[in-house]
């Protein structure tokens, strides 16, 4: 084991990318860090702090700080990569070797991975628009406009639908509505005649029956809702009825909602916009 | 100008990290490229399908694939550097000099980027619930339970609060809420008492009054609602409160909801927990 080491994730933009992929790298050493993460370092005076916090933690420690860090401007990362960090340039780490294959130099641009440009101001506004539906169409809401809905999540309370849907608007541009089975659905359970024509658009979500009593004692304590022979009872029905209606369905117990959006897009074959 | 390159984004994960990096690194070059996204190859079986699906690309076009990957399990792994494809492993790719600089050899461990495991489930309940809060406490559905908010957004209708909230919530586990002023209100804008002692969460947004007839015009065209004038009257209402309660606020008009969140994380000091 070594000592704990100050790791700093820089970008001139939000820093999400430099942060997710170092700590991807980290995680590959058994090392103790300490981080720090400075979105929009974006001109040569906040580099310039920066740079002075990454010296002081070196003075301090004796041990150069590490840097994942990505910043278009050259003025600006010259300022950084004269620091006493480790740095590494994400983005370029991968042009270099691209460039040989491609036989072409890059062309270099700013490009802002979680920016708002001119040519992505429509498929921003789409984003913004699956968003409202989704908000529109979660836990049910409305059955109405569901000839717009891409995709249709079903399943009982607490199995994640909501986030799942949310996520999929957000980060992918998905139109995705949401229906939920309650305990009163439980004793004949049908597929609401409003969801038939959609067939091909519904997903289901399922949950481990103990997994879904923590959630839900956390909601409410001691009830029936809460109890493990309720939960059983409604995760049952509403397996059957994936089953026998042949809709594709999912156990979201041991996935994070990233996880979960992605295999549906993976499973429905829809594309993914990213933004 | 080069012609079309095939490009694969692929992952045993969600593939997010991957087509996030692999877009930054491609819009560095002048190249045109038609892309795929292929998440959870997490078996040989499905690699060796993928390594086809990359050969058949090469043999039609004689043009190599380039490939951005990231796998852990060796035997997995194997099988996509053995197709003909050029392929880059994005984390590899900064793990080799970090080990110089470490003076330790890796010791990978499968890291799930965004998947749950047991260390992680109690932060994921926690961004769960934080996206609960933040949809019980949408658009000022409730001003109760505000002493739980880590910040509460203000602003205008359509001006991206609840976006902004989501992806707070999303994304950082933050509990946003967020609280609109309306038409009715302009008459004698004054801060609602409820959000008084709140004082030091309030943050503002704003956005140019001419994005604001625009956005609004998509929902209701040819409305007060959505005219100029109102538009000014509400964006100039509201950025008056702002400054005379010495409220922080941001326009929006140019930033994504990744920018604003995290804009808003850096101006109060919110530390970031990444899912």
């Amino acid at each position: 084991m070594t000592a704990e080491r100050s790791v700093f994730y820089i970008s001139d933009g939000t820093a999400i990318t430099a942060e997710v992929l170092g700590h991807a790298v980290m995680s590959q050493f058994p090392v103790t860090a300490s981080s720090f993460t400075l979105p929009f370092v974006e001109n040569v005076q906040r580099a310039q702090a920066v740079k002075a916090q990454i010296n002081a933690i070196f003075q301090q420690s004796g041990l150069r700080p590490l840097v994942f860090f990505s910043i278009v401007q050259p003025e600006v990362r010259e300022v950084i990569l004269q620091s006493e960090g480790f740095c590494q340039d994400i983005v370029q780490a991968l042009v270099a070797p691209l460039q040989q294959e491609l036989g072409i130099p890059p062309a270099p641009v700013v490009h802002r991975t979680h920016g708002l440009t001119a040519s992505n101001l429509g498929k921003y506004d789409a984003r913004i628009a699956a968003i409202d539906y989704t908000l529109a169409h979660d836990d049910g809401i409305s059955l109405r406009g569901l000839d717009e809905a891409q995709v249709i999540l079903l399943g009982v309370s607490r199995c994640g639908k909501t986030p799942t849907s949310l996520y999929l608007a957000m980060q992918f541009g998905v139109r995705a509505a949401n229906y939920p089975f309650i305990a009163d659905d439980m004793d004949n359970l049908k597929l609401p005649p409003a969801l038939k024509p959609h067939q091909h658009k519904l997903f289901g979500l399922t949950i481990d029956p103990e997994r879904l009593v923590a959630i839900r004692q956390e909601r409410a304590e001691n009830t029936r809702y809460a109890s493990m022979r309720q939960c059983r009872l409604e995760v049952g029905e509403v397996e059957a009825l994936f089953r026998s209606h042949q809709i594709r369905y999912l156990n979201s117990t041991n996935y994070s909602v990233e996880e979960i959006a992605t295999k549906i897009l993976d499973i429905m074959g829809l594309t993914r916009r990213m933004y």
